[in-house]
């Protein structure tokens, strides 16, 4: 497994693979791994000659008052999961590498990113765009995979990709959840026991959308209300939105249920296409 | 010669001379070449084994009112040109390829794309820097040529070619000019004669600022009264603007003399590194 710093390193490493006809996968990552980068690492495994994963945890995809410099950063440990998932390449570019003292440059992706998760958080989804593409720019992948639990994220690195003429296929993997139907995230270490209960709510809403969905209800209106009412049943739970919208452009309407609360401090989100069954 | 016409297949048959280790040079055009696009070939024909030319008339770095649709289109006239320059492949995607009806995408370049034309033509340089993304990512080019006529435009490209990883070596072709020193464009064909006559007043403004440069003068305002002296002795022309700035950030000061106008309803520009002997 190599480890390469550079925009320049990974796209020689890239290139001489590709003239020997092997074909690359990218799991783009903020380090903090868990067992859902893990099962995306493996989709990967599972398609392509190359794994490369990258670990940059992304400044300006972070908001002023949000968790860039306390984000969970353990290279040491990410390092040897990749390493035992048979990774190929890992790229970890310096922040003052990735972005140059005189960079200017952002992407802007429009209609998709500005609701929800865009409108919560100014500025979030051009540093993905930019930073998404870098990465591409620099691996040259064939595919890319991405989380479902990220939906807003995947509809707009999907919107970038085809817009752009980026040539990357963008793959989606499922959701990993906790076997309570906690989401896994690397902002749960976050939680405190008391949290991490009332986390849960947002599963359970999910949940019990779901199964009014399969017992025939339509409205959207009152499907978003079984999720208000769900998260309205924990204290510790603050609620930003709770909406069920298209799952390629985030407006309604749609039947993809997404959720994003505080618990405590820590911001979570989740989301379930209703048509289908509330895994567990 | 192979024609190109997506991106898909653009790609492809990038991504098989690299596989059969041929670099690849790009020159992006609007076509309606003239000499001074040919030399670009040239460059790229030196360098690379592989010559792609595209040809796009691009919308999106128009803005309204401007000569988008009575930009001088001539196909036939340029594929030939390109076949007896020995290119490889031009690359010429239909607008409504290029720029599919949901695609809402761009790419901003920030602070070198604010003065100057990015004052003038709001919206234009966020036009060539997303087109010019998707060039670079469709052709896949070892090096990529842009002519200094343009010089703004080279700034920008060159900055968000950095900015963003695209792993492209921007070259740049020197202006070529007409005998009395007028700068090859593709609009010049606008011009009547009495226009004609009156545009002559760009380079020479230039070459007397290069003059009075080279006997000593380092003052930018009155090297700008320089410029503006000239121009403005033509009642035909009005100026957009006359200043010398860096060559990299288009702020003040610098050495680069760059100038706009409208002569009639035509409007040209021209630009000369002062430090440089006016050529001819």
């Amino acid at each position: 497994m190599v480890v390469l710093e550079t925009a320049g390193a990974m796209l020689e490493a890239s290139r001489r693979w590709r003239v020997e006809g092997r074909s690359i996968g990218l799991v783009p990552t903020m380090g903090a791994l868990h067992a859902g980068h893990l099962s995306l690492v493996e989709l990967a495994r599972g398609e392509n000659d190359i794994v490369v994963v990258s670990i940059f945890v992304n400044p300006i995809q972070f908001g002023p008052g949000e968790d860039f410099e306390r984000y969970p950063r353990d290279v040491a440990r990410d390092t040897g999961m990749l390493a035992r998932a048979e990774v190929d390449a890992i790229y970890e570019p310096p922040v003052e590498v990735m972005y140059r003292h005189d960079s200017t440059t952002r992407v802007h992706v429009g209609a998709v990113a500005e609701p929800l998760e865009g409108e919560k958080r100014p500025g979030h989804f051009e540093g993905v765009a930019t930073v998404v593409t870098k990465l591409f720019a620099a691996v040259e992948p064939d595919r890319a995979y991405f989380g479902q639990k990220d939906a807003q994220q995947v509809a707009v690195v999907k919107r970038l990709t085809c817009d752009l003429d980026l040539g990357v296929d963008v793959r989606v993997g499922p959701i990993v959840r906790e076997p309570d139907g906690l989401a896994l995230s690397s902002r749960n270490v976050y939680l405190d026991a008391a949290e991490r209960k009332a986390a849960l709510a947002l599963s359970t809403a999910l949940r019990e959308a779901a199964t009014v969905y399969a017992s025939g209800e339509r409205d959207p209106d009152r499907l978003q209300a079984v999720l208000e009412a769900r998260l309205r049943t924990e204290p510790l739970v603050k609620v930003d939105y709770a909406e069920v919208v298209d799952p390629a452009t985030f407006r309604k309407p749609g039947t993809l249920a997404v959720l994003a609360a505080r618990v405590g401090k820590t911001r979570l989100i989740d989301n379930h296409d209703l048509t289908e069954p509330f895994p567990g």
